[in-house]
């Protein structure tokens, strides 16, 4: 039998509570560098400490041995889907990223704007990497004479520097097409081509190269951006929902919209508002009064990881740490707290080291830890496991799974 | 290369003999009303302690992360077979608890016994959950003129209360087929309907029929109990042997009707005699005699862990721990001892946390500790697998896997 059906068939509804807290990026390595420590280790945490007595922890690997996740694989295994069956196109990622309420069927790409000679030789990848201002300026003339290509209608947005995203929206559009950028200097613009079997994937290679026969004339005069190139031209994928999957109602809360849009797309809602950790958790205790599930994204774990800022991190864990407090005054059934994946001082970026786990509940059972750290979690009775299985171990926590067999 | 076609081919036979030692349910959790510490943990096992200087713990996932098996899929990967590979009906499961010799083909649904108005609606799914000695007198009646249909033999046999089995016992009967069972009241009895695309189904949906049709008229006069139910009506899978997979010849030994069942299932020879678990480790002793595997199944471990008993079951993991010293006079090649899956007191039921597992053998090697525990086993060096994959250790630790590869 078929495991995703099994776990299907199980279903039982209850009014138990769940939450998944995930710091972003929280996963950290002890080197010489680091004092042979991690900043979890370092960080003051009665709250995560005072946790550790009623968790099982482990440490979860986010995709396979060895791969380091974006946000988007990393996000979809904390929800449960696995990242090697759906598979989330960068120009989607990127679009919701950018706070565009992608809908299904929507083709996205990420671009940029290029430097092309007279010939339309690619003389710069990134047209020099302008200001994200002259960026905004070149993508608000590029919308306001491309609102449409026949009944397809285009959304451009400038993201940061020479960075921006094209949707496309409408019937029968789908991808994935090749990639416009030649990936190097000194080749023209390549042709978007449709690299599934879907006549569909035709249909928008046509619009795509319409888009460009009637865009690149506009920046003509424009210097040194006169060129753009997209990359990770596909469509949002159809995946089943959070509430199909699990029964459960999910809200989201994040103060980035990349976190928002992924939670979107396994069908959360995402709740506006919070502008601080301490705000997220207040929103998420309320939450819970009407969702069965909330996930709760931090953000400056991460942040402090790439900048390789140890000190940086050791705060962020202890704000997030203290702004815990609210929502344990509202115990869920279950808490989950963990990361997306691991983001190390020494690597200054994602990493593939599993990141740690804890999971909180009635019936979870203590490990014998009296803290939530990367060497504690080792000796966890969760094991080393991939991070699709969470939502699984919590909705056994919730006994939201009946028992297999007689 | 499949995984099991390779094992195959490494099979080396030779004379060592094995044991796998079933603390039913053993596995627990440490909570707060557990004064944090596992039944294992708070028992004195002066043996299972001796064995662990010469043994490699870990933790077993009896399914997948957050599934709680029953009995047969808990069994079943105890034996090497994926549960999610080898299902066995509800109705095959309680045939076996019932003791019924089940053969090749057959096919066996559970019953209760319900009420029904005089329109033939479902009044009480339960029949007011009527006394054994009611169920039995009906079981008798029903037997009595239900021996054949055609060429289909009919065994009848009543259960606890309500419930009974029925094995539909021929040439060509296959399941599953749907329950009849309507699962709420106020519906009438529904129509078996076949659930595969065998034509087998169809003729077995048939014979049900017929039985409802020669069945009912008998029971018009029972009150409250004028009507029944059937559930989980499958055929006994076929599965390939003991014998066949891993070229051990291989015994089990237990008090139950079910673990019997379940080891003969899978082609095992079933000991009958034992009625305590010092007669159980005597009768092993026996058994590793003339065969190369012995099963023992002990019990009691989990009915203290359903009752919620924390003192009970530590009081049956120490009456556990002494009568295996029977055994250990004559220690077998390899012994593994472990559980099908956890009850852990706080829960009182099976649950999906991984049960503790020792393997011990000469060249097992020790990890460094002194007692065999949950949280012991955590820090063991087998990890936290499959329970299928045990056997597979086993068989590594009696030397009778050949090398793969040169």
């Amino acid at each position: 039998m078929n495991l995703d059906d099994l776990y299907k068939n199980l279903l039982v509804a209850n009014d138990s509570k769940l939450a998944l807290v995930v710091f972003d990026g929280l996963g950290d390595i002890a080197t010489e560098e680091t004092g042979f420590r991690t900043p979890l280790e370092a960080a003051r945490t009665p709250n995560l400490d005072a946790l550790a007595k009623y968790a099982t922890q482990g440490r979860m690997i986010p995709v396979a041995p060895g791969i380091t996740p974006g946000s988007g694989p990393g996000h979809l295994g904390l929800f449960g889907y696995d990242p090697l069956e759906y598979e989330v196109g960068r120009g989607v990622i990127e679009a919701l990223g950018l706070g565009i309420n992608l809908k299904h069927g929507d083709v996205a790409a990420r671009a940029n704007f290029c430097s092309l000679n007279d010939k339309g030789i690619v003389t710069d990848r990134r047209a020099g990497r302008i200001d994200t201002k002259v960026c905004e300026e070149q993508c608000a003339l590029l919308a306001k004479k491309n609102k449409k290509i026949g009944d397809v209608e285009l959304i451009i947005k400038a993201g940061k520097g020479h960075r921006f995203v094209v949707v496309f929206r409408g019937k029968g559009l789908e991808g994935p097409l090749s990639d416009t950028d030649p990936h190097r200097e000194g080749l023209p613009i390549a042709t978007a081509k449709p690299l599934g079997k879907s006549t569909n994937t035709a249909k928008t290679a046509k619009v795509v190269a319409q888009f460009y026969k009637q865009a690149l004339p506009l920046l003509k005069t424009c210097k040194p951006a006169n060129g753009f190139l997209l990359r990770g031209i596909a469509h949002q994928p159809k995946i089943p929902t959070f509430e199909e999957r699990y029964g459960l109602k999910a809200a989201a809360i994040a103060i980035y919209p990349m976190y928002k849009g992924l939670a979107q797309l396994v069908g959360m809602k995402k709740i506006e508002g919070p502008s601080t950790v301490k705000e997220e958790f207040e929103a998420a205790v309320d939450a819970l009064k009407a969702f069965d599930y909330v996930f709760v994204h931090v953000k400056a774990t991460d942040t402090a990881g790439e900048d390789g800022n140890f000190q940086a991190k050791v705060a962020a864990i202890e704000e997030a740490d203290a702004a815990l407090s609210i929502l344990m005054k509202q115990m869920p059934t279950v808490l989950a707290i963990t990361a997306d994946h691991s983001t190390p001082v020494p690597v200054k970026g994602h990493s593939w080291h599993p990141q740690p786990v804890m999971i909180c509940s009635d019936i979870a059972g203590w490990d014998g830890l009296d803290r939530f750290t990367e060497r504690a979690a080792n000796q966890g009775s969760l094991g080393v496991f991939e991070s699709k299985y969470l939502i699984r171990l919590m909705q056994a926590n919730a006994k939201r799974l009946d028992k297999f067999g007689a």
